[in-house]
């Protein structure tokens, strides 16, 4: 009989978490500055939901790899992952004091130190990926440069920097429309999620078709994750999200509910799930994400 | 006639330079996020000397290569020196207001702003190197891996963190000694300007032995190089830095010349220079290199 969808996701988590959690400190465990790499490790173990590197590896064996073909890319997923939380939450981003149920890099360490921890892990992603000599060349140079685009300027952090911009508007009185928010949405969540099953599919040698597959679900998923997000930011509580929550309308953040309604948004929410299935539907191996896809889109924190 | 040092130089620079000014603002020509991109070009567009793109093109023609087989490695040090820069500069950090003669970043865009043109510099220069078609993949791997090891918290990220803390500590009275400011420079300064020279060395296709005389001449030009810089910052003027100067013993950073007194440290830097010297001359066209080194431990600025 086939699992429910969060019975297998269930099963999936507890299988490849541990995988990602054996690999992701190795690099950290020697050093000439040891302050800085516990601050990367702070951040790292503070948990989370492991969501980038476990698209990734269920990407590789959704195209018919093992998981541990794309442990590389998922370790490099979950330090720029990381190191955007790090840097997003400083005073002078979003400034948040608390994230995944404790305190921010920076409260603990200092601004200085926080910058750093961030500067160091991201620059870690790519000396992990460009190093594992389990992959050939030519692919490890593919997924950097996938990465790379996805986590840059054209990427995620030209999505920061357009939302930072889109709040100064929004509370200097001007509108910020769908398309724009759709936008800064695609950059910030959806490039770097997107980029994760590109990355599996890279990893587990896929085909030209599969990974075109995996990318626009990918896509898909991305923009489902965010109206999920800006849902919960709207409906849900503190102690359930590790996070502050309704802060985005506090500081004129424009969200999916303001611009749809929650019914409108909870639609989009719906489509963009099913379109995401449906693309997957053409992989050797598509259950395990497409149980992913559906528990994310019912995900409560 | 061979050229004199300064000649030498000076005709090198004017040869090299364009190359790097020609290829390096490319990426920035289109874009979802203007702004951004704006602060990313206003930092390279300041100028500065440009030691380590020269360093890395001058590096692949001392082991018999066309200086643009380096070229995309010269981009991407300049990115990942520009955004070490930007970062540097931040009021959490070293917190200065002027940088080559010009108000920093964050005090034209703002420290949100910086921060992100730091982080979409540093995750440019991977892409650009990994996207470079006219390397072969192995050794765009090669080079990416000695790039991020030498930029990440192995190596500057590292260096800048012990440099926070020395400043902290030698503030509360605890003193910093010598070989621990010899480390903080050898990871802050010395591991960029290596690394230079080495992913020159990988970029012309060094053989192993003129590679490894290329990473230990860079390791003594890196050395030499912050030496230099020390007592510039202790002897120079602000006009003709193009930053601050004197800030050093101010806010209590631990220098050559401070330890070794300005004899003492000009001697130093005298040693370091000729080892760097003795070691290129076992390369196949060591000349320009060579000037280089001489010039630097002479520069003014």
């Amino acid at each position: 009989m086939t699992p429910s969808a969060p019975q297998q996701v269930k099963e999936d988590l507890e299988r490849l978490v541990p995988l990602l959690e054996a690999a992701y400190l190795k690099p950290f465990a020697q050093g000439e500055a040891p302050s800085l790499a516990q601050a990367m490790r702070y951040s790292l173990e503070a948990g989370g939901k492991r969501i980038r590197p476990v698209l990734c590896m269920l990407s590789a064996e959704a195209v018919g790899a093992a998981p541990e073909a794309a442990l590389s890319c998922a370790v490099a997923l979950e330090y720029i992952h990381t190191y955007s939380l790090i840097h997003d939450d400083l005073p002078a981003m979003d400034d948040d004091d608390l994230r995944r149920g404790k305190p921010t890099c920076h409260v603990v360490f200092g601004e200085g130190p926080a910058i750093l921890a961030g500067d160091g892990l991201l620059t870690e992603a790519f000396t992990v990926l460009a190093s594992d000599a389990t992959l050939p060349p030519s692919r490890r140079v593919d997924a950097l440069q996938v990465l790379g685009e996805a986590a840059g300027w054209r990427g995620m952090v030209g999505g920061q920097a357009l939302d930072l911009e889109g709040e100064a508007r929004t509370r200097a009185g001007e509108p910020v429309g769908l398309s724009e928010l759709a936008l800064i949405h695609r950059l910030k969540t959806g490039a770097l999620l997107r980029a994760s099953m590109e990355l599996g599919a890279i990893a587990g040698n896929a085909t030209r078709e599969d990974r075109a597959a995996l990318r626009a679900a990918g896509e898909a998923m991305g923009l489902a994750f965010q109206i999920q997000d800006d849902i919960l930011d709207a409906t849900s509580t503190e102690a359930a999200m590790g996070k502050r929550v309704g802060k985005d309308e506090g500081r004129g953040k424009i969200t999916y509910p303001l611009l749809l309604g929650l019914a409108g948004a909870r639609k989009a929410l719906q489509e963009a799930t099913e379109r995401a299935r449906c693309l997957l539907l053409s992989l050797p191996n598509p259950h395990s994400l497409t149980a992913l896809a559906t528990y994310l889109s019912e995900r409560s924190a």
